[in-house]
């Protein structure tokens, strides 16, 4: 027999129980939440068309999908020459288009547009859903960075109003106050970005204006000048900028100073329509969230700009406050995700947890609970078969009860079976033997605390409240 | 811009909200009778390496595995010409190992061998684990056969015990009891039908004579005779195959004529070891499942015989009673599943859940449970900027109490509201206006029985009262 040393494909992971009881705590309490706020699950295949995926994450994402061959005859009809450059060489790119139709869902967005457009007469509008599937990317793995991971979207489509953005909030706030994770709330705008841009006599350079007001903290105002004016900026638009990078006080202020600004009163005397519908939003946001009372911080952050030529309104970010690693959680508005796939107007609004940060974040700050390693709550001995037998019916008496028991199946050495049961952190354990039969009894011991009980075979209210303390 | 008309490849599905909510409560009922035996979740990588997937499944299933092509430059260092065949023809076949490293997880079984043997210093052992998850095979599509579905799967490996085949016929039991379908057991063993063929003298021939076996209801002995002669088996394995054929009464008394068979009292006078040990581990089982009391009928059928060639002890199939489908549950023993990667010994016996199945029994017998449908317990209807302001706090504090509450984003038109309440299948709606506001209240309506109250807006008990009605 060929021997094979098994492995798994680099970037990919097992996960073992410890590992899915702590996943599963975090994607259920996040999948509580979005329930208690009117979200939906939906799933889609794990392979898409690739003419639904080509194309819709830049030419950078296109490399990173992975590519399913066609099935049966996949190369036999193929004229393999016809895909040679001069110099005889097979363009992998074309070729790899033409053998593979299908490919693996690079994020839940662009499935979740598809899905819409598809499903659109049995949708009701708005359309509350959440997604939580692994989703596989042919990048480089490192530490924290998988090839395939799993992604936990959730997102109202078909509704622009300020309310959903709202929601998603209170979702972020609800959800890490449950995993007990303090966080900050960052929001901004790409209204109020695009206004920067107007209001600087530049309309578009509204990336490299986003990045330099980011960089201020990093290199410093002259050193932010001076990049600006590289980018061809002059001295009205760096005026502007100056006069943006200068903002301070509270949200409420803030808004207003722009306010003013994108109404003619910047350095440039210039208006921008967008900024101040941009300003109005994030303006009518905070009065909600004020309304609404969230409990977590939320604060503007003008230099956020991720996502940026996707989001056409709010972005959202939200960071650990007492755990150093990137943001958790992210999103933001979109106005024509769907328009792609032939449906356009649809105004959607969605955010993302990062299930694998949230994860390094609760391990990092001791906050998984403590009562997640135990499956089973009581072992019973097995003390040969007649005591086997003996005990069979208790255990289903406890199991129809939910509690988890488990018979060892095996009349192995008692040291065997006790090493089984401190493996598997199993609390209680039951050593019934022919006294006990005799009896009538069964043995039920605390194996953190020691304390043992004998109790009547039929006394199982007895025998559940021992197993509860 | 492009416009696609959107689509999803042959053979797969997406799961709407219904779906996802009616296939939620078959794997969460199953998944929480599994807990209750102490078997813990593991999950695995939708990408293995071809290398660990080759040669499982058969030639046929080797053809059924969908490849993943190689990320970066697949085809540019391959020497495609080497590839062809004496006319010119690309072997496909050949190629696509050659530019495919991982294929997609065919099934659940062969991953959690290669886990075991991975982890096996992390493992305690007998490993009890069940793994949920989606497997994808290039089969042609047909009505209930698609590419992508999920296997629902729950093993035990390390342990030799009969009380392991005890318990999954346990689980069986208490997961068709929760969901309400009535159903049947069948049980064989491999070992006994081993012994058939090494009593009729043809220790070679299990497969012909358990066909056979199994063909008798549909063709009758006079044909089944001959079919077995045609195989090559002479008069006195006929006639030791027709004392087979002729077994009668209960289970035990079943057991005991075979039993005497196989030590010799057969038309052959053969003795088979095998079938003894068979028969022992049979009677070990009903013994075992006498003791513990398990609700549906469980039986022997000799006929059984799904995964001959992988199986090695007991084979177990379920079926439902009251509607006409086939087998939604299967299973066996399989003693040396580890040794391919690298662990010989090891026994293990586990049994799969057909979720698509089982959901189409549950659907055809119209078993889910009708609340099921509704995500939402309430809509607060939106009626404009200040009231909805004045009902966010109200909604926040029954989603704190685990209610489900929506607040509808935009000052529609209140038939809009109306409809989305119904197409949703929400029960409970609240239009508050300026009257309740001025007099501190909220207004509920059930829109199932019409009644309808007013509440003061702190009375969150009364509220949460009236919504649990």
């Amino acid at each position: 027999m060929n021997i094979q040393k098994p492995s798994i494909p680099k970037g990919t992971r097992d996960f073992g129980q410890q590992d899915m009881a702590e996943r599963n705590y975090i994607f259920e309490t996040i999948k509580g939440v979005f329930r208690t706020f009117g979200y939906s699950q939906i799933e889609t295949p794990a392979m898409e068309n690739l003419s639904t995926l080509l194309g819709k994450y830049g030419e950078e994402g296109d490399k990173l999908l992975f590519r399913v061959l066609n099935s049966g005859d996949a190369f036999g009809k193929v004229d393999l020459d016809g895909f040679r450059d001069g110099e005889g060489r097979i363009n992998s790119v074309a070729l790899s288009k033409e053998v593979c139709e299908k490919g693996l869902r690079y994020d839940l967005t662009v499935p979740f547009a598809r899905f819409v457009v598809q499903h659109q007469n049995d949708i009701s509008f708005p359309f509350k859903r959440f997604q939580i599937q692994p989703v596989w990317r042919a990048d480089r793995p490192q530490k924290g960075r998988y090839r395939e991971f799993y992604q936990c979207d959730v997102d109202v489509i078909g509704s622009k109003s300020q309310v959903n953005e709202l929601e998603l909030v209170q979702i972020v706030d609800k959800v890490f106050s449950l995993l007990g994770v303090n966080v900050l709330v960052k929001v901004n705008n790409r209204k109020v970005l695009t206004g920067f841009a107007e209001i600087s006599g530049f309309p578009d350079k509204v990336v490299d204006i986003t990045v330099a007001i980011d960089k201020l903290d990093k290199i410093g105002l002259d050193n932010v000048e001076a990049e600006m004016r590289e980018k061809g900026l002059d001295d009205r638009a760096v005026a502007v900028i100056r006069q943006i990078l200068a903002l301070s006080g509270s949200t409420e202020e803030k808004i207003a100073t722009m306010r003013a600004m994108m109404n003619g009163g910047s350095a440039s005397g210039l208006v921008s329509e967008t900024g101040l519908k941009g300003l109005d939003e994030l303006e009518e946001l905070f009065g909600l969230i004020g309304a609404a009372g969230v409990s977590c911080p939320v604060e503007t952050d003008l230099s956020l700009a991720r996502g940026l030529n996707y989001y056409t309104g709010a972005i959202f970010e939200v960071k650990a406050m007492d755990f150093s690693i990137g943001s958790i959680c992210g999103g933001g508005r979109y106005d024509n995700l769907t328009g792609i796939f032939g449906l356009p107007g649809m105004s959607g609004v969605g955010i993302s947890f990062g299930a694998d940060r949230i994860y390094d974040v609760l391990k990092g700050l001791d906050k998984f609970p403590k009562d997640l390693k135990t499956s089973t709550t009581i072992l019973f001995a097995n003390m040969g078969t007649s005591e086997m037998k003996y005990i069979l019916p208790v255990a289903k008496a406890l199991r129809d009860r939910g509690i988890a028991a488990e018979v060892y199946p095996d009349p192995a050495k008692l040291k065997k079976q006790f090493d089984y049961a401190d493996r598997k952190a199993i609390p209680f354990l039951s050593i019934t033997g022919g006294n006990e039969m005799e009896a009538l009894q069964v043995n039920v011991k605390n194996l953190v605390t020691g304390a043992q009980e004998s109790f009547a075979k039929d006394n199982l209210d007895g025998i559940a409240g021992f197993l509860s303390l």
